[in-house]
């Protein structure tokens, strides 16, 4: 079970009851290392970061990564374990605004799955060099997946919340 | 667990040993209701229908919705739960080449989590209608996130080895 540490309930947020039990189990397929060891000091979006960031994968997964280096861009999930998870309503620091859990990027979500979109730089054995994370060095990885523009890229998407700020 | 139906491993398919234990769970949230009762009846990929189908979050979720109706597009995760975890390499079937996992959006790996981007019809309480989907019936839910244009959207992404159908 994940734990709460720099996460607390504030004024205006909503939790819920968890299930009583988990559904299924993930593993931990490897770890992010990035140069963030505090949330404070990770960048607010992944677009304020250029730094290049390593993802080791496990030793026994890495034959998965056949053919993988002919992708410019990457779909990367991973464990976002320090945060709460029965947090329904939030209003994050940086805009005192009350918003549901789903309309948030927070990582305080029933399953802390986090999803970034990377652009791969080499592959190394087992280690992959990207740019474009913002998480905490440590970060347990769940998966790797090749990114579709046909399917995964939509230019003009819009979050009707976060509009006037572009 | 996972158990394995529609899929068996085939010739020049690799698999790994699974750790001996999950590292962390997830909880199913709601589920995804598709015109889809079987893989055969599915879409090779979601460009491919414009069905509209259905998200079932479960009622103690639903106050997570506030705010996502001015989302027009939303990323959806959701759990593979047919797929067996323990495939490194694959031989997708339409292709007839050997990949890495990581390098296929196949829903056969380690953790079997999905990624779709839909567009956004309407929310009736706590039922979303969305365009985009390509899975089964009964499909659990895992996470809802808002899309964002400005860190989810690559549109010159490359997939070296499927360049050539574009």
């Amino acid at each position: 079970m994940s734990t709460t540490k720099d996460f607390g309930v504030w004024e205006g947020e909503v939790t819920t009851e968890l299930p009583a039990k988990f559904d299924d189990g993930v593993y931990f397929i490897g770890r992010i290392h990035t140069p963030w060891k505090s949330r404070k000091e990770c960048p607010k979006n992944a677009r304020e970061s250029d730094a290049v960031c390593t993802v080791e994968l496990e030793e026994r997964w890495a034959p998965g990564l056949k053919e993988v280096e002919t992708c410019s861009h990457l779909v990367l999930l991973y464990w976002m374990d320090q945060s709460p998870r029965n947090l329904v309503r939030q209003v994050p620091g940086h805009y005192g605004v009350q918003r549901g859990t789903f309309a948030l990027r927070s990582p305080a979500r029933p399953n802390p799955i986090a999803m970034s979109v990377v652009k791969l730089i080499k592959i190394d054995g087992n280690r992959l060099s990207v740019v474009g994370l913002d998480c905490l060095d440590g970060t347990p990885l769940l998966d790797l997946k090749p990114y579709f523009a046909s399917t995964d890229s939509v230019p003009d998407a819009v979050v009707g919340w976060h509009k006037q700020r572009g």
